[in-house]
């Protein structure tokens, strides 16, 4: 099999690494060779690797190329790549991409035009780097319902919120991010990271396959981590959590509901485990109950390697049609659960004046909406002034919301209360 | 597709379960309807979900029905499971099973069979019940030259453990263990389970597949968990470790390693944070780097779960070769590792008598054989009696082996010294 490399950046250079370095073994265990026989980017690559590669700035054209069968898409974007992979489909050529806002955005039209053309659209690389999820949600739950899937699916955010976490906490979040930066590990632009978008785009993807679903970027709530204290993460140690930014699908009584949002995760779940930039989704199926899988969300290597195993599929003739396949355009929308109706448990941090009353005021204006408290702790920050911390039960977000602009109203509640949702 | 179900188990039941309750939606995404039409066991089931379907007494009978596209092997066992299997095979049928027993001790003469009837031999569900981790080694990171596995792999052995560590820790392992058979996660007889065959097994498969071997279950070295104390658990909470009952393989300058052992895993790796009956796999490849998938290690809902999926593969034609299957009979064994150059960590517990010069004479036996140090304590058990405990870098275990001999050959060394090797 033949394949086109277009873009050679990191993931260029790692799946032609890849490709190179076994060689030998991937030709023994497929059966099969696979060739990189054209490399296209805007200005030709200096990266040794790509010295015997056939090298076109000319990117579309290697779609019109005979000794191209695949054409791997790693230039990025929704707008040329959107035209490259379009223009492959469309001369009957399937494709590998790991273009997260690409798929999210145009999936559905870009697996309608394989389907047309008979080719297959892959994309193992878009979400979670290493982590073979679109697989495991694909092919291994291919018997089960999901009831929910929740992801540390953003390298970046989950390293800042790593940082802020440790030794203290006492760093803010421009001053972490300033160091996830000069690490590489956040861009120059970092909003895509930190503001939940890339999440969104993620898990707009796997919500699709899991729940058999259009995708729906528009449906996905979302909340990033620019806005969380040091004093947040202080107090989520204190009482048994960590805070990740989370990904979240649920499919309820018929109705859906995704959403990325920082989460308190208790100590005691796997997920508050994942640290630094790995990536992680646990999945809920009816009959194999809770599957997680941890590795690294990015880097050469480990996106490499999905592309590659793609190409592997392609090479054995072993891709699944699956959920996200030629019939996406079968699939009916469920509908989405009103985001007031949404329920979770919820951390609420309350700058109070110190006065006789305030906290019996604060857990009455909770107690006449029946929202139950599963923790609570009040902790002095200045002369007179403290924090009044509680962790509720299950409660829809309207009622919590309509509590939290009652408290805001109090005069003796003296700054914005902080709300974090609780997972589990 | 037609399937025979061979075996009214809980894992007979669980596929039956899921393939009724979820019959609608696996049509949906696979385009296919898959049927059971028999169910064969010894006596006829009771349970109301077989009641629509055909039974027979007559197993092997399943193998040569007109309305049986493939049989599902779920009767356990080594003997009349291979027949049922071979006759299958040997009837055109392709085979979907959960027998890590049989697939260890006789899976390359039935891949050899099933390729020479252009059938397939499936067996997902055979390692680590819902985890997808076959799927993930064959498929996923195909691409990948795998440097080692290591994997929680005996759900019985892993509750033990966790009892032990827990509240404590103060209970025997036969306290445990007992408590382990009334809940019905150890069989009255448990010595495949806590003497680490079951897990040798499921090792003997992965690492056939991670490293492209001939099963071996004869190179698998193997230690069981019935020698724990608990003072080990004890010390190993002191030192940041859990001990854990692990399966590992390691592929190194062309050589293997295979073992299953108890080890001290420390507290910040994640496969420390897998309890209970949870199991887990943790592979480590090239280019993806380590990968970890854990989940519910067995039951009805879990391992029908897998078995299904292989179900799904077989309905979509999307069942990958891999480096199991047909070419099994072309795979050259790697050379093993002598035992005695497989290199570790260890943990060593040392009851001695108190005497001047005791932990001199102790450090300098080890000293003597470039044996280095992590850890060192010494806490008094008895008037008179301490145990010093040390954590060795790693060295190789003949040279470790020796270095335990004069240990125990000293005359203030007064009971069995205990030897646990800590992972990585």
């Amino acid at each position: 099999m033949k394949i086109g490399i277009c873009g050679a950046g990191t993931v260029g250079r790692g799946v032609t690494q890849i490709l190179q370095d076994n060689h030998a073994l991937i030709t023994a265990r497929t059966g099969k060779a696979i060739e990189v026989t054209v490399v296209a980017s805007r200005s030709a690559p200096t990266d040794k690797i790509f010295k015997d590669i056939a090298y076109t700035a000319d990117i579309v054209s290697v779609c019109r190329r005979d000794d191209v069968d695949v054409v791997v898409e790693l230039i990025g974007g929704t707008t040329d790549a959107k035209v490259l992979i379009e223009t492959a489909l469309g001369a009957g050529k399937s494709v590998v991409t790991a273009n997260k806002a690409l798929i999210a955005e145009h999936g559905d039209a870009l697996f309608a035009l394989a389907a047309a053309h008979k080719v297959s659209l892959l994309y193992e690389a878009a979400v979670a780097g290493s982590i073979p999820i679109i697989k495991v949600i694909q092919e291994s739950l291919a018997g089960n319902q999901v009831a929910w899937l929740a992801g540390i699916i953003n390298g970046t955010a989950n390293f800042i919120l790593t940082e802020m976490a440790a030794s203290g906490p006492t760093r803010t979040f421009d001053e972490v991010l300033q160091e996830a930066q000069a690490l590489g590990y956040a861009e120059a632009d970092p909003t895509f990271d930190i503001e939940g978008i890339d999440a969104a785009h993620k898990l707009t993807i796997l919500s699709a396959l899991a729940f058999d679903q259009p995708l729906s970027l528009p449906q996905v709530q979302i909340e990033g981590i620019s806005s969380l204290d040091p004093v947040d993460f202080k107090f989520a140690r204190e009482l048994g959590f960590k805070i990740k930014h989370l990904g979240i699908a649920r499919c309820q009584d018929g109705q859906l509901e995704m959403a990325v949002h920082p989460s308190f995760v208790p100590t005691t779940a796997i997920l508050s485990q994942i640290d630094g930039v790995q990536n992680a989704v646990l999945v809920c199926g009816d009959a194999a109950g809770e599957i997680l899988c941890t590795g690294a969300g990015a880097g050469a290597g480990p996106t490499g390697s999905a592309v590659v195993s793609d190409l592997i599929d392609l090479v054995q003739g072993t891709c699944s049609g699956g959920s996200l396949g030629g019939r996406s355009s079968a699939l009916k929308p469920l509908p989405v659960r009103p985001v007031a109706e949404v329920a979770s448990g919820y951390y609420l941090r309350i700058g109070v004046e110190d006065q006789p009353g305030v906290m019996s005021a604060v857990t009455s204006i909770l107690a006449r909406r029946t929202i139950s408290l599963d923790k609570i702790l009040q902790e002095d920050i200045a002369p007179n002034r403290s924090f009044i911390v509680l962790v509720t039960d299950p409660i829809q977000h309207g009622v919590i919301t309509d509590a939290i602009n009652e408290l805001q109203e109090m005069p003796s509640v003296v700054a914005p209360v902080q709300s974090i949702r609780v997972f589990r």
